[in-house]
């Protein structure tokens, strides 16, 4: 199987998996439980956390908590902050449905953030858009579709010297991927452990000491009363060590990962004369382009019958049809969304795969052509 | 080890942590994903929900969602519900915390269900407290603490003779341990995976068809737009096994574990003659009771040292200190909260291990006896 969808979910490290699957065995007491089986759970998940802390480059006192999913993580912190008649959310349409959705549900006041036609955000109209009524910024640092990176810590200073509203950052599709640097502007932000080799059913929380995000799941008290239910111990563990080698085989990965999108890029470029590839200040993870005329649906199902996986939209957006707002967003014109492609690789990636998936890309490419709408 | 916890958390059962690990190694990808691979995975999901409905007894249309926890759960439900200025919500104090402390912040006017002293619901009482302005009854099928069962079929047909409020049932303690029929007064349930023998950070939210429950994590639009998050395939299917094998050995296991049950009882109360069992409606899972004078976690710590585990309080209660609400709810006098103790079995347990049990407890129960305070 040659998979390109690594942005939608990727493998679990072996390693992880090897481990995982010790746990899941031994580990099967309730962390919260008064006898020492519970403790000895509790301290781990306590080493874990403070793990995530360290490797954020987080400050003192400041919070990490595990939840169940980025959409978990992210509906926190956006339902859990108390808005004012009179307040105001800066928030991007081309972001992940779990940022727009809760956001468009809040019934707060909306301001959109507009993007350049790079993908990348339009720093002259952020700044405009920041007075004293916005009370919550989100911003991508790496967007699902695309792969355009913002540059999160300039954008979260300019918030900080115009207003004094909380900075989120959703970091689920670049957190282990690409650098990145925790400033005090920074008041939260979101991970996941499914797009860094670890399972799915964790993911977890980063909050300044001072936020003031009240839980979005109460009961227990568990994760210092932020987050209520039983710990998914041998889950946090797994994500846990994801991260670990993640972060630990970073650059590495970066360089060889950096390396093959640029291939990919290059041969598609030079193979399909009519593709179009509009943003270019991507994580090398996500490599996004249109082929005006030729269906997205046809090339996928095409591909998975060669046995390659790429992804048209996001896997989250998949229940949308017709207009795509996230795209119309990211200024890509309606008669191309139904032609967006996303190729997406993961650390394990190899030289290997890419060379089939180019192959089989522009063989089948090749084969649809003629069906190409004008 | 002689673990008798199982009402915090129990083990997995051999089958499921071996379909666990292969799930987890092969079923990497997104549900939600456009391809053949997420396809796959979306239509297991749909065949393991109607199971799910089908053991329930679920009637046409109705929804099963697949959730992170019981308390995400609960949680869905009473955060879902949209309370109008003069509704009130009816709970009772001797509930799950996942109930509790959700419900108290609402703000919604709370009238709390009052038990008899053996833990029953009075239902006189009960009836008085139904009236027009009740828009939501939670009912816990089985106590987590001292394993009373409500009879829930009788409390929601009363309901639904006096008001039009949502009935919803915490059945976390009881699904595939006690017999259950649904009926059309009952519009919402919560089970959960980690206490049936399937794994942590999944669970599920029964909801009868024409709820009117809005969605607690926004985004995607996973489970009928109900819970959005890239589904935890593995840990679903895991639940989905989990529940299969609990349900197929219920009459086994509920024979097994009603004679075992009896066994402690009888033998604590011969052997311990100041103990106290106020309650005896009870799950055979479950069995709670006082022993005057003495710290539960006195024995606790002396049992974990014989490797046999019990637990004095919930785990989801264990932050508590000093009084206990949920035991007050119960009527157990204060001077007793730091006396209460629980033996949970699973399944699985064994006459060998209850003898065990038996053994320390009483053991244990001499060393100590002497500390009573009067």
């Amino acid at each position: 199987m040659n998979y390109f969808d690594h942005a939608a979910s990727t493998f679990l490290y072996p390693e992880v998996l090897d481990q995982l699957q010790s746990s899941l065995k031994e580990d099967f007491a309730n962390p919260s439980a008064q006898h020492i089986l519970g403790h000895d759970l509790t301290e781990k998940i306590s080493f874990y956390r403070e793990e995530f802390l360290k490797t954020l480059g987080a400050f003192k006192n400041d919070f990490f908590i595990f939840t169940s999913s980025a959409t978990e993580s992210n509906n926190t912190v956006i339902k859990g902050i108390t808005f004012g008649e009179r307040d105001s959310i800066l928030y991007c349409r081309a972001d992940h449905p779990s940022v727009t959705a809760p956001v468009e549900s809040t019934g707060v006041l909306l301001k959109e953030i507009l993007l350049n036609n790079d993908g990348v955000i339009n720093v002259e109209s952020f700044e405009a858009l920041l007075d004293s009524s916005v009370k919550l910024v989100i911003l991508s640092h790496v967007n699902n579709q695309n792969g355009v990176i913002q540059d999160i810590e300039l954008l979260a200073r300019i918030v900080k010297e115009k207003s004094g509203a909380h900075v989120h950052i959703d970091a689920v599709q670049s957190f282990g991927k690409i650098p990145f640097k925790l400033s005090p502007a920074i008041d939260s932000i979101s991970v996941t452990s499914h797009k860094i080799g670890g399972p799915k059913g964790v993911a977890g929380l980063y909050l300044k000491n001072g936020h003031n995000v009240k839980p979005l799941l109460l009961g227990g008290g568990q994760e210092h009363g932020l987050r209520s239910s039983t710990e998914s111990f041998p889950l946090i563990k797994a994500f846990h060590q994801a991260m670990k080698i993640a972060i630990k085989e970073f650059n590495f990965s970066s360089q060889k990962i950096s390396g093959l999108s640029e291939v990919i890029k290059l041969q598609l470029l030079r193979s399909i004369p009519t593709i179009q590839m509009p943003f270019q200040v991507t994580s090398p993870y996500i490599v996004s382009f249109i082929l005006p005329g030729i269906s997205s649906d046809i090339i996928l199902r095409h591909l998975e019958m060669r046995d390659v996986f790429i992804s048209s939209t996001s896997a989250c957006s998949s229940k949308q049809t017709g207009v795509n707002p996230t795209l119309s967003a990211m200024h890509i014109s309606e008669r191309f969304h139904k032609n967006f492609l996303r190729i997406s690789l993961g650390p394990k990636t190899t030289e290997e795969e890419v060379k089939i998936l180019l192959k089989e890309f522009v063989d089948v490419w090749g084969s649809v052509k003629h069906m190409q709408k004008r």
